[in-house]
């Protein structure tokens, strides 16, 4: 008795059942108790959609520009590491589901497919944007950003909030690793590749980046980056005004507001919550994104009336949520995305409930 | 065992356990996670009524002037479409019970029953309206006001909250449409009547709506239909004091703030939530109504205290609501509704909850 | 397995399971939805007490002087109709408690124990106050003045919120009346003492209250009452600061700020939360009390640090509660009633809940 | 099926799966409804962290110096009552714990191994401090002290919140008392060391304190318990800024921010709730030390941003916490200790939720 699937709940529902656990477990925990999770995805809730009526909406037209580049709707695909998982295509199948909806897909360090390999199932028209972990070893870093240079990647979105992997309790329980056949297939040797044998009693991928990412990057880093690319470098993991003043100062192209899908750290806000803060900092000197909880059409339209160029989505698939946003978006009365304004949104504001 | 049925949730229950699913899904459901939905009924519960003691309350009378005509109490009964799926009569036994209680029934455009039929049983006393969806084909549509006219009723509601039809999951799970036996009797081709065969994956009502109702109409239109018909124009579906200016200027008789029963756009206020909004917006230039989750005697209360000339009923039926009513108006110590005042009720205002 | 009874709840559990279901369910009921009955609990938690320490707390000593009387602690009985329903001795096994725990019983005029019968089980100590319904016949209501009177009571409180009966929703449902060996044994006739065999498809109560009580009362009645009587009286039902105004212009001794246990009408506040706008209306010219949803020493505590001169409780039974409030009490540090002030409560104040 | 240990929470449940119920009951129980017992730990969880990013977190050092001593990290650990219960070595055990993490241990008067056990177990390294009931023997009271001083002890924490035990229900129920083979090792009369053969129908600690307990204490007795010892005084279980300004008043060396766990009076504020209240009282003249509801590293971070210079945790074991908060910190980015500052922290403000 399948049901029919009418919104990403009813995809998760469906990975849920068929998924390993401890596969199902990787993609969909948070860290700790995991507050953060469900705050993100409630933080929605707390804002009304004021709609307006009698405006024609026979046209609609969903396109935006971001960083450059002509996307069919203000919706992209955020970094998700190891899609193998999922489906035996993994980052080429989501390549090309991005490739048909006209929007772009941010590739993860961490895939287990390769860089080249997505680009060839992309094609060349939407964009790939390349997500970046700072290695300890620095030319290991920047031989990934030289290969995304050449396989025509547009921009590289370097992830500033993993020094440490966070505590995501199922997986210390499950002792994560890859299964056998997989990598993360940007690199060779197997302990790059996320492939040795025994990660002991933790979560192997904590081991992983604990031996192999670098905690001790810092601003500085960002303009090692950017004299060594000629790629727009934004950060992610951004989540209050002061560092995205501290972002523009260090000549960054964009700024994602994400807390890694609280991944990393438990108990600080959720994206939504801080959207307007960045932006309100960042005063249009740069592109604002966000990601974290975006489940449905009107999310999509509360972060962009807050101020978001575009949105990202991770754990949802991308073709569920994309067919819902266009009926969202005319139900709302919104002919196109410039006509999104803060009016349309209104915080919720009572205190009282018996 | 078959419990007295003492409130409206009661009847809901017996409704639920007899209806075909398709049919109570079709009627209970709000638009997709369904918030809206348990807001409008939860809006009430944020209002404390402030009850005053030792008034003499042996005479109480109900009884308020709707847009020129009595009724006997502060409560009508909102459009709701195809009743003949709840039962034989459908609209014309809704007719014939608002004709008992002495209160106004709302034909919606979608009625089971035609234009004539619910107005010959609902006999000369109680006010009739009609409630117009504008049609592609607007000579169709004029068609509707025209027969309204002609069979006595005595103002045309139409609805602004529907250029696409809301996502309500349950009818696209079902893939809701009309029971064979039954068509939208006010129109004659099996197209319009909401009687095709097929209707695909989605809901049904989701295909008619997007092939036949017009996603163009604009204030614009309200002036027309104004033009093209001597009944007062009120306008169902307004949600906040912006758009209530602009339906004065577009010389409304009356207003009626609604979500279209939280079937429309999920995220947006409860109707009580917006009503004060609308109301000081309005400054008392034409009639403010509401519907929206109204279920008890309280609830006609503290809408009208907030500004609303009379609330309407959609799900409920209309004799479970109005026999409360009276019981409930008493208890407050109102003799009459024109005692009803602003200092009656008091918001809620405690954000501490442990 | 009977578990010891360490707090109210379990006498209320213990209750549940030896009543019969119509006379649990009549005892422990409120109007509607009975979010009031679950407000007016819920509300206590809604104030912190702030412990002050290091304070000699060896000697303790809880009496109060109420209207005028010693009671050895501020917590009364208030006036519960047919309380032979829960105990074959009903109101005089009540009045033997009071006496022994030395505080003050207020009889119901629905009693089923006569007020002689009461006031010789009391003997000539504690205070025994009447709680008065003022019928259509005021030759009646009076005489059941006249007997209080003559039998040494002394006080009369009048109840001013039951022109008409709250809709108990179980009551309904049960056809709720007295079991037939029993009456309201203050009065003659079967229509007075609830007796009548029949009440019809409602509430039996419901039905009594319709026929035999005035709901033309109005604060003249007040005047009346006092010229008929030397007792103090007092209003029984006050829930905001204007009606208290009034109580206090029309002369009486006390106000006890009081929704009927939440039996009247639901929605209404809490009576803690409309405690202090009562205390502050009065400014000290007469005494106020609280009752509804006190159910532990703390309750106490925060009622009395509000203002309230004492508290009465309904539903618990006294003995339960009378034994808590002493441990309560001393934690707490305070010596006597008179230690106890308003900045031993402090509002909580977080909105902020994920 | 044992689950591996990854959060407190696991080691409770194990805990309530192994021990007696008595035991576990007396462990984990609060005081009455035990609403401050959940707002403890709640508490916590009304506040953001909001971390930094692209800070070089690759050196940590988590040390503090507490009363002039060094501890590794600004965790210890609080006074609990009878560990022999737990484990055969008790709080002997704990020692070499705390000894082996290098931070400080708290001794209940109450435990049930003596003074100079435990400083055995401890060694010479890590602090131990002396927590201390003063009982109506005076002399008695000393002679623990004195016997502190002696086995090197380097505080006393005096608790002022117990002139009376609280009422715990669970406690009362279970008539709780310590099994035959175990004592309160510090006294050699049964009656002192809570060994008599029946403690009646009520908990027999509650009888024990009423019996031994000085009710009578007052700030006086700081003074003189000062003038009794040369070790630091700190004063256990202040909850406001007056209690705060008294307790320098008279000279106290640290207060320690607590509600004995919520075990003491039920409705009171959570700890975390008051201490900045009591910091800003304090304005840096003594050390703030905060315990109740620690269970996260997080927890920590936020304690310390608002001001405390240590916390304490009573029901976690001490290891299973202390390893989770080197991660914490380290995610949060925090080097060291001194970096903790108040902006680390924002109090969550939406009144708003569906
Ligand atoms: C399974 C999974 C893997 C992820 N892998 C990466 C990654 O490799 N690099 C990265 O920067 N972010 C990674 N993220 C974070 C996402 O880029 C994104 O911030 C987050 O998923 C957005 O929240 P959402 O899942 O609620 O949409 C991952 C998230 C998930 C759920
Ligand atoms: C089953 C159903 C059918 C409805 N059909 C119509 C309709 O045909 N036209 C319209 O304007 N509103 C329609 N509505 C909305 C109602 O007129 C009204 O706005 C709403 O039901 C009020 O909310 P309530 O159901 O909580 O009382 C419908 C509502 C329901 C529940
Ligand atoms: C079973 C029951 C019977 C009551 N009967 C009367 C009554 O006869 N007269 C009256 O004034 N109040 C009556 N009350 C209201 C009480 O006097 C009192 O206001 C209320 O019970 C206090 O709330 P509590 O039950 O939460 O303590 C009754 C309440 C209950 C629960
Ligand atoms: C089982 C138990 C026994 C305790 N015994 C004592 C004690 O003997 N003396 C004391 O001052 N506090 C005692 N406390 C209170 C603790 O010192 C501390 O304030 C509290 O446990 C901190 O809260 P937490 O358990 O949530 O960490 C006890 C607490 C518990 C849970």
């Amino acid at each position: 008795l399948t049901l029919k699937r009418v919104s990403v709940d009813d995809f998760q529902e469906e990975a849920r059942r068929t998924l390993p656990k401890a596969v199902y477990d990787y993609y969909c925990s948070g860290a700790d108790e995991q507050r953060t999770l469900a705050d993100n995805v409630e933080a929605f809730n707390r804002w009304y959609l004021i709609p307006r009526v009698l405006r024609d909406v026979t046209a609609v037209d969903l396109s935006v520009t971001v960083l450059g580049q002509r996307l069919s709707m203000p919706v992209c695909v955020a970094a998700t590491a190891m899609q193998r998982m999922a489906h035996a295509d993994g980052e080429t199948a989501t390549a090309r589901a991005c490739k048909a909806a006209g929007t772009a897909m941010m590739l993860s360090s961490w895939a287990t497919s390769t860089i080249e390999e997505v680009k060839s199932a992309a094609g060349g028209e939407a964009p790939l944007w390349l997500q970046l972990y700072i290695y300890k070893d620095r030319e290991l870093t920047l031989s990934l950003v030289r290969r995304a240079e050449e396989a025509g990647y547009s921009a590289v979105f370097v992830t500033v909030d993993t020094p440490y992997l966070g505590k995501r309790l199922a997986d210390v329980r499950n002792r994560f690793k890859l299964p056998p056949h997989l990598s993360m297939s940007n690199f060779s040797t197997d302990s790059l590749a996320f492939s040795e044998g025994n990660y002991g009693n933790d979560s192997g991928l904590a081991v992983y980046v604990a031996k192999a990412i670098d905690p001790s990057i810092c601003w500085d880093d960002i303009g090692w980056l950017r004299r060594n690319t000629k790629l727009p470098v934004i950060v992610k993991g951004v989540l209050n005004g002061e560092d995205a003043v501290l972002a523009l100062k260090h000549g960054v192209s964009g700024i994602l507001v994400s807390n890694h899908g609280a991944r990393q750290l438990d108990g600080v806000p959720a994206t939504l919550d801080v959207l307007e803060e960045v932006v309100q900092a960042v005063q249009g000197r740069c592109e604002v994104f966000l990601d974290g909880g975006v489940r449905r059409g009107t999310d999509v339209l509360k972060a962009l009336s807050l101020g978001a160029a575009a949105v990202m989505v991770g754990r949802p698939v991308l073709w569920g949520l994309a067919c819902q946003v266009r009926v969202r978006l005319l139900t709302a009365r919104c002919r196109s995305v410039s006509e999104v304004s803060r009016s349309l949104v209104r915080r919720k504001d009572f205190s009282s409930r018996m």
